[in-house]
């Protein structure tokens, strides 16, 4: 639903329309449909907000774009149906690179078994990609089932995207590793289904970075996260460790595991996605996050605000 | 799915998607949840191409965009379940504006039974709407269905959009008649569920226009459209007739029905909805669309392209 400050106020918009709306307060809307329950949810990108010309190939875009809504659907541990990709681009972009965008779009989708089920396509000065999705959802994962005591657990590695937006805005080109973390980001479906399998209690995915997403969390639990900074996983191609806890733009979900779940359960996830899975805290009492550095809270919070 | 170019040149691009796209080629793409069927589409209004800063006040913009998106349901008689609203707007826009477009949006889908179920709001230079509409399908009605002989009915009156853009764009402020239907249309949602008890056989809105989505329907149907210019409805704010044929932005709909089908009809949906059904038109063999003035073809045709 869009960045802190950002969530905070959509959400105050949306309470002052009383009973016209009904959004969830996690990350995807849920419909019941034939006694089935469909998870909806709905991510906007817009050049010059979320990336900017010069960046991104055109697949690449639509890539990012559909991984940021296909994410939600992680976040509830949903199975994708299908996306919605409408598009607006400049008069000067040809039917090649409108095409290569669209093409990003159905990739991502298709690499998790969705497909592109419609679209608008209009002409804009900047390009803007606004994806829905829609997809099945089993058991109820949301953000609000946290428990004192359950462990947070933390998929893949944290901290390339912000290093990458870093070197483009100091007209660096950023590493291949870092790039590649920023422009073609995983949404983790089949994690969210397994972690829901073996009794995810909350979870919700990192588009606003690890200190504000748990934050959310927290406050969705009525709890409070502790986070271990030295046990963030910090990805090779972060430039700075920090980035690990307030960089966004990441895609990776941060779940809450009751206590049985433990580091033998994380390496049977290894094994079977190629991906680490790290306890990085833990629920307590309170509210808010604090994240401790050496056993001491740190300054380390805050909510990331994309590139402005 | 967007204008008469935009629409092949985005058919074009989901075709090159191949098996990862599955576009219906109607207004909605349809999905099957616990044995119902459910309708989506999404359709994207920014500013400068659909509308100029000043013309709209913000809970304008987001009615329009709202019933834009809904008016897809009503074009395959769906009944709206929600809507979800992306929105970027310019960094001066007060919390008081925002909320004043959500607004917009929620009053449109709760005129026609539906909630706001989510939404994303970011930043941006121009204002953008993105709107996605769920709705719940009986009968499937397409554009495909049209049969030669059947009959070609036009839900409300015609023309007044395009005499306030015209206007607009002259510098002159238009009649409050033309301005209403301009900012303020209604998604024929209940009047198609109507159509489609009678036994509707194709069936489109007209937001490209009488003219182009004839064409769409004819196409789409494998037969042609003959439309008499002197039968279509042109309401009380347009300020050229012809703007009843080929202007846009109108959210009516376009109605084929079976030989059946009279004026006896269509004077019981006028004391049910007050709003006149005519008959405009019949769907003959061939191809194409032929405006007929004074039982000749004329050149009123071709399709409509925004204010751009």
């Amino acid at each position: 639903m869009g960045s802190g400050a950002e969530f905070d106020r959509i959400r105050a918009i949306f309470a002052q329309l009383g009973n016209r709306a009904a959004p969830s307060g996690d990350d995807c809307a849920i419909v019941t449909v034939g006694g089935e329950r469909i998870a909806v949810s709905t991510d906007l990108t817009v050049e010059g907000t979320h990336f900017r010309a010069g960046w991104l190939e055109p697949n690449e875009i639509g890539w990012r774009a559909a991984t940021a809504a296909l994410s939600d659907l992680a976040a509830v541990a949903a199975e994708p149906i299908g996306v919605l990709a409408s598009v607006a681009v400049p008069r000067e972009w040809s039917a090649e690179r409108v095409a290569n965008l669209m093409e990003g779009v159905g990739a991502a989708a298709a690499a998790v078994g969705g497909v592109v089920l419609g679209g608008d396509l209009v002409r804009s000065e900047r390009v803007v990609i606004d994806v829905t999705v829609i997809g099945r959802l089993g058991t109820v994962v949301g953000r609000s089932g946290g428990h004192v005591g359950d462990g947070l657990w933390v998929t893949g590695t944290l901290g390339a995207p912000r290093a990458a937006i870093r070197a483009w805005a100091a007209g660096r080109e950023p590493t291949a590793r870092s790039r590649a973390r920023f422009a073609h980001p995983v949404p983790r479906i089949a994690e969210a289904a397994w972690l829901r399998d073996l009794g995810v209690t909350a979870m919700i995915d990192l588009s606003d970075g690890l200190a504000a997403d748990a934050g959310h969390l927290a406050a969705a639990s009525a709890v409070a996260c502790a986070i271990e900074s030295e046990r963030v996983p910090v990805d090779a191609g972060a430039d700075r460790p920090e980035d690990a806890v307030v960089g966004g733009e990441e895609y990776e979900l941060l779940a809450a595991m009751p206590t049985g779940f433990d580091d033998d359960e994380a390496r049977r996830f290894q094994a079977q996605f190629d991906l680490p899975l790290t306890r990085v805290g833990v629920l307590r009492e309170g509210q808010g996050v604090t994240v401790l550095r050496g056993g001491k809270p740190s300054a380390l919070d805050g909510t990331f605000r994309h590139f402005e």
